[in-house]
């Protein structure tokens, strides 16, 4: 495959671990056939963002940008696109394509496909160069990873359903998260607060988890039926052996055992933060009743497009504080001290 | 309820943490009407007695009689007993007795109800006092936990089946391990031999890991496809992302997580051994194949019947040493050194 034809679009990158992001020119490939041509309107702002610009899980390379929140319009497409057209609002979420031919491909779960190539961080085959993400005004990707975004959604607050939805929408249906049911929500931040929003749409009697006191009045705003302060010892006792399903979006270190002894008899406990470190999991809450204990990441395509479905049809999108392109350096720094209600989203105009 | 004549029975007891087992007498209740009298023929010895025989749990009160894998002949019945009459052959396993109300009883999963009586380690609610175990020749057990042994089975290399055999069933069988499956064992101990000899009955391809290379060719006698020495890298490294369930006995700290990063996507890890302290669990190797980590705990009655019958079906038992009472004290050595193949039987005539 020789390389395809490129012209150039603003971005903002990290040139380094330690620089702050800063505008920059980079090159993007001319549509292909298969390929959707989008003016990015929205980019969200996910930690995973400041983990890799940072190069806090050792693969970034450099120049970096990042950004997998993506909502745009689509300027241009290729000959043999069949479901999009110029001028249609879409959405590209962390994956810009798969090997499309694996078990987890076919079964429409790409994020586990081993040759996934994420929208910043992999190599770009059609370049043989690293995937640049979202904090540019243009991006081009190929039709089968573009998504629909819902007529009715505000696009800057529907951005990042495109990872924090899907990352909290995808374990809630895999657990079959439904009426009748107690779940719990371990942790009020971008992933959380939409975790409680899919939660409730649901069905399911809904407890938010915060270390915050300060955060309990909001947990009820969005959505959840309780919300226990997690420093309560008597609030958590009160809990104990009462929850079919615990999503926990926490990313810091925490005491796993704590929230496993809060489930049922065969309840489950996903984990969708990433701590850095290892949890210490005691045997005796998983054995005494049958609990398990889980990982998910994000969704598939078919799975994100339903998704942004259900969120049009229930108007569901994220809480959001809009900044400008050069903000985002700060953004970061309030992010890290959780100083965010509940994501931020650039507005991708203020890097014209 | 007044306290139930009750009736003198030789029996092994543990005088306190730190003495050796010995001879003793001991009451039992005369039958009531729904009780059945059982001479014992058989005790298996499970790492679980020395557990409780040493405090090593901090619950036992002395004198202690351990003893869960309990086969034996039916003496009396009481008037209103309906499954069982005198000369029936019978087991009885962890539990002698539930709520029968909860909705874990209700379910037939009376091992997690929180009222369950233990085999011993437990307050007999007829007398009030601890509940005390096989190593005894007589017990008295409500007929509702008393189970039937199939009558093609060797009866001491049956006894195991009360504990090593539920406990390793019940998790293959709610994983729904069946043909077309790759299913691992972790450790070649009394409950992974029975591990490794129900999922080849269930048609699964059997991997077991051991640490000795000494067991490679034990483990293929008792059915295993492969056994792989888990101390090696490179075999470990082969089987990387191929499993659809690992059933991990082993109670000694060991790295969990070397067997989560296995699994297939989807795939779940249940734990059966208890380690004494919480295991370092990684959070990637559960997010990136969406992996779950368990727990699994004996089995209910309906299950363990089921069990037993399916043992009569195929002719499994457990490979057992027999020894005499006297013996207990060394056999709990050779215990602690892993050096049974694969489980002590107390010949209970030995008692006489």
């Amino acid at each position: 495959m020789s390389k395809p034809i490129c012209y150039s679009t603003k971005a903002f990158s990290a040139a380094s671990a330690t620089s702050p992001l800063s505008a920059a020119t980079i090159e993007r490939r001319q549509p292909s056939a298969s390929d959707v041509q989008i003016q990015i309107l929205y980019c969200g702002v996910c930690h995973s963002d400041l983990h890799f610009a940072r190069n806090e899980w050792h693969f970034t390379q450099y120049p970096a940008v990042p950004g997998h929140e993506i909502v745009g319009r689509v300027t241009a497409v290729g000959s043999g696109v069949k479901k999009f057209k110029v001028g249609d609002t879409v959405g590209v979420g962390c994956l810009v394509d798969s090997c499309r031919t694996c078990s987890d491909c076919r079964a429409g779960l790409e994020q586990f496909c081993t040759s996934m190539v994420m929208t910043y961080g992999s190599i770009d085959p059609h370049l043989n160069a690293p995937t640049l993400g979202g904090y540019s005004q243009s991006i081009v990707v190929t039709e089968d990873f573009v998504l629909r975004m819902p007529a009715n959604l505000n696009l800057a607050a529907a951005a990042p359903l495109l990872c924090a939805g899907i990352t909290t929408y995808s374990p809630l249906r895999h657990w079959k998260v439904g009426p009748g049911q107690k779940v719990g929500i371990v942790g009020l931040g971008g992933l959380g607060h939409m975790g409680v929003k899919f939660a409730k749409a649901f069905g399911a009697h809904v407890v938010l988890f915060t270390t915050s006191p300060g955060k309990v009045a909001d947990g009820k705003r969005l959505g959840a039926h309780e919300v226990v302060v997690s420093t309560d010892e008597a609030q958590m006792a009160a809990q104990a052996g009462s929850f079919d399903f615990i999503l926990d979006a926490v990313s810091a270190s925490h005491d796993i055992n704590a929230y496993l002894n809060l489930l049922k008899r065969d309840g489950n406990l996903t984990l969708v933060g990433a701590p850095e470190k290892p949890l210490p999991v005691a045997a005796f809450p998983l054995i005494f009743r049958r609990r398990s204990f889980s990982g998910s990441l994000i969704g598939g395509l078919p799975e994100t497009q339903e998704m942004l479905d259900f969120c049009g049809r229930h108007n569901i999108t994220s809480d959001i504080e809009m900044i400008r392109m050069d903000q985002i350096n700060t953004a970061y720094e309030r992010m890290l001290k959780s100083d965010v209600k509940y994501r931020f989203v650039i507005d991708m105009a203020s890097l014209a």
